[in-house]
């Protein structure tokens, strides 16, 4: 390795684009609406795997390959990969070139909830887009526009905004009515799809409140949701499709465990195929 | 480097302990509330360290020895080093690493805004206080209590939880006051001081609304406020202490650019220190 470092200019980089369109055609073609979450921690993986270096990343390339034909998206969490230090970060890294390079069509999500004032956001755009190269990262509103904007700057990247999470406790701040009526989460919806299109804005809407989505829905027309909550949180597809889905379908929904973990040490790829396919069975009868 | 891994069993390691009693201690002795922020951008850098693989931490190390007599915190942004990806995250951990061996009483807070699910925030806690080994990490409120309370399940470890940033767009969402009269941050402060004592919780509250530092010191008396703002925020010290000072001082002003780029390349680490010291003298007139 060399002690000097390359410059990091965004002109110096080819940024891959993923825009609405290829993401529609994506879902039409595989009848599938599926995103798989990365959520791989070493100490549910297999035997086998657990004690290697890059376990995270072997785990995740096998369940890539086995489930890439039912899902158009991947959604790597981060905590589990910082969870791990540096060689964490370094297999998030593996995971994404991996998903680039074999799999190129597939949109890859990181599951980050990051949001900081603009100079910070700045930086975390150029984290996620240019350096670790996805398509999409998360976002927590907490902090206002200046948290998102930056992130909008880059043509066919998209932010996807925190709106109304999956759990219990989103009833706390997200459900809480302001003083105009709306709850907290309706300002937040208001606000962004004021400064972001359905071409590089989404909005997480959980799985676990069905009616929600909705009114989600009437809101927001065109955005595409990331709906996590189906499986192990207790959310349904029909459900989820019921009340979230428009014309161009405007929906991901991410299952994580109940696909990753749904078999043990040496059959755990084709388990998690076999759930991958069952779940975008179900979805294509919804497209 | 061996292709087998230590499995991640926090008994097996040994944290740090930093108490509320020996942070009010340091500040004492050392006549200074002042936390020194780690915003560290190559680009930024002085060319001797620029091309350096490692510039960041070299950057730090001199930054860092220059300054730690008048600091008794340092807050690494971790969007800065994850905009240099896996290498960028060994930076910080180096950098966490040289504070500990080297300065060992002065406290690490990872300004990193983490916030997700219960599972996910368990993932974070280690990642940040087991594995990085900060004392106290800087956590978003939006998604409720569940994504702060597993930071308050280790001992002498921090949650430092958004409450009114200093940013221009705290208006959009913070400032927004909800049904019951009261603002969203104020609503943010109640639900976590209801959980978190003053050994463990701390509420970021910026310099740059002032008279709004009286109101949250009334709200939470007791617990420490760590304020951002001060500098090229336009926030000042004099006022920061005039309305957030509690009798244990309760209050870490943090101050980024102005000091860790006070200077231009050779004399970058003595303009650090001289800039330090003159906001620590500042800092004593108020203890």
């Amino acid at each position: 390795m060399s002690a000097l470092f390359p410059n990091h200019e965004p002109s110096q980089r080819t940024l891959q684009h993923m825009t609405y369109t290829h993401l529609v055609q994506q879902i039409k073609s595989k009848r599938s609406f599926l995103c798989v979450g990365l959520d791989t921690d070493r100490n549910l993986l297999p035997t086998r795997l657990r004690h290697h270096l890059n376990a995270l990343f072997l785990f995740n390339r096998e369940i890539i390959d086995a489930t890439a034909p039912y899902a158009v998206a991947y959604k790597p969490n981060t905590a589990f990969y910082e969870a791990e230090g540096a060689n964490g970060w370094q297999q998030l890294t593996q995971t994404i070139q991996y998903i680039r390079h074999h799999h190129p069509h597939i949109f890859i999500i990181a599951d980050a909830k990051r949001g900081d004032i603009g100079n910070t956001a700045q930086r975390y755009a150029r984290a996620f887009f240019e350096e670790l190269g996805v398509d999409a990262v998360t976002l927590a509103p907490y902090m206002g526009m200046d948290s998102i904007k930056p992130f909008l700057t880059y043509p066919d990247k998209w932010a996807i905004v925190l709106a109304l999470t999956s759990n219990d406790s989103a009833s706390e701040f997200e459900l809480q009515p302001l003083a105009n009526g709306q709850p907290l989460y309706k300002e937040v919806i208001k606000k962004c799809s004021q400064t972001g299109s359905k071409e590089q804005l989404m909005f997480v809407a959980g799985a676990t409140r069905p009616q929600k989505l909705a009114e989600i829905r009437a809101m927001v027309p065109e955005h595409f949701l990331l709906v996590p909550g189906v499986g192990a949180q207790g959310g349904s597809v029909a459900e989820v499709a019921k009340y979230g889905m428009n014309c161009d379908c405007g929906l991901l929904i991410n299952v994580s465990r109940d696909i990753i973990y749904a078999g043990q040490d040496k059959d755990f790829a084709h388990a998690a195929a076999l759930k991958a396919a069952e779940i975008a069975q179900e979805m294509g009868r919804w497209l």
